[in-house]
């Protein structure tokens, strides 16, 4: 494997990441629990397309074959999607869309302020600006995490529930294959090993503070990576990619 | 307009009830109350789809413009669809989905029997075979409409919800058109306003039975002959069509 496969392989899975999250939390868009809190969703959905976008964007232009992002996202079949299933995953009720970012956000922060300090200048570039960013979704959906955990005893009930289902796809957060290593070495990319430890402390403190209780003895899931996801992800790219599909040649 | 022209208008309504509706009962395989029931609807499913196939088929070779009935059903968006409304509605609950049925199935017998005296060859031919499955169809949805309206409370409440909801989408059954007219006039479409009474007073009575009231005054929705639909077609058009879209080329 080169670098530069290495690296499409990489920005491209980053890229996913974000592409496949904010289009779930889109699905909140005018559905909030409250006009403030849905433009806030809103918003931080939209943070995170640009991101995604930018990614992509790199990811396209590394691979040197002519496609660019619009390609990559939206003329790929779910095979070739290549995010953590716990993306894909679908909202539930806004206890399990808040457990679901809070997980992300606080580990998002980490890798992109490890991923600000790498020696390629446009993911610097992109990491610098998305460390402001999940700085504040990250103060978002902890807030929620607290709120719920400590709120109601439906609102414990269910975000409870949440977390015990959603946490067998926190694995994949840590894995590392062929590219990663590569890249690692020539300190391109992150060793996402390097802060597990630290993220399981903050999210462990998280969910005391909450009240909420850390599910044991998880299986974890695995297969994002590879292309092999849950069944969530086909609908929700039948339904990002309908209107590109319908319209191939379409020019915006 | 032409004979041709309406011909093909008509075949393709019908055709577009047909596989709309057989989408979304297939919904439910693999979900359906108990195993039974999930495999009857399943085929009730079937046959529906496989007139809305026969009358695509047909509306194609009518249109004798080179598409057949994969292009009319994969290839055309919502804005070109021309279902009847109710066709369309999401399942809701089983109550839902039963009443949606009932009104459909009660519809569509008395369409089909006079379908089968056209001058048609070809309708008659579809037709007489869809006689024989929507009168099975008809008793299972039926049956139903009477065991939730008569069942529990809750069943009974469900039952009520569900007719409130779908009422309105019933006058859409006897609208008709330029192309209605003038294939009547050739003795080919059914004049839908000579049973209109009829399908009134069978529903009325099945509702009676049922212990359930029908709605009143209720403002009748329209809008699919144009083309103009409810927000759900174009998600169910978004999955139904995902894969023909994603490879537009491909042979089975």
């Amino acid at each position: 494997m080169t670098t530069q496969e290495a690296l499409f392989k990489y920005t491209l899975r980053l890229g996913d990441n974000s592409i496949i999250l904010a289009q779930r939390l889109c699905e909140w868009t005018s559905k909030g629990p409250f006009l403030e809190e849905d433009l806030a969703l809103t918003n931080i959905a939209l943070d995170i397309f640009g991101r995604g976008k930018s990614l992509l964007e790199y990811a396209a232009r590394v691979e040197n074959k002519g496609r660019n992002e619009d390609h990559l996202a939206f003329h790929r079949t779910d095979r070739q999607f290549t995010n953590n299933l716990i993306c894909e995953q679908d909202n539930g009720d806004y206890a399990k869309s808040m457990i679901r970012q809070a997980l992300i956000d606080c580990f998002d922060l980490m890798l992109y302020t490890e991923l600000s300090k790498s020696k390629d200048e446009t993911l610097v570039g992109i990491a610098a600006k998305s460390i402001k960013e999940i700085t504040y979704h990250k103060r978002h959906s902890f807030s929620w995490v607290d709120r719920f955990g400590n709120g109601t005893e439906e609102s414990h009930e269910r975000a409870q529930k949440a977390l015990n289902e959603l946490w067998r796809f926190t694995g994949e957060f840590f894995e590392m294959e062929e590219a990663d290593e590569l890249l690692i070495k020539e300190g391109i990319a992150v060793d996402v090993k390097s802060f597990q430890a630290k993220w399981e402390e903050e999210i462990k403190a998280l969910f005391l503070k909450a009240n909420l209780t850390l599910p044991e003895n998880v299986f974890m899931q695995t297969g994002g990576r590879k292309g092999i996801h849950t069944e969530h992800l086909a609908y929700l790219l039948a339904e990002m990619q309908a209107l590109p599909r319908m319209y191939p040649d379409a020019k915006w």
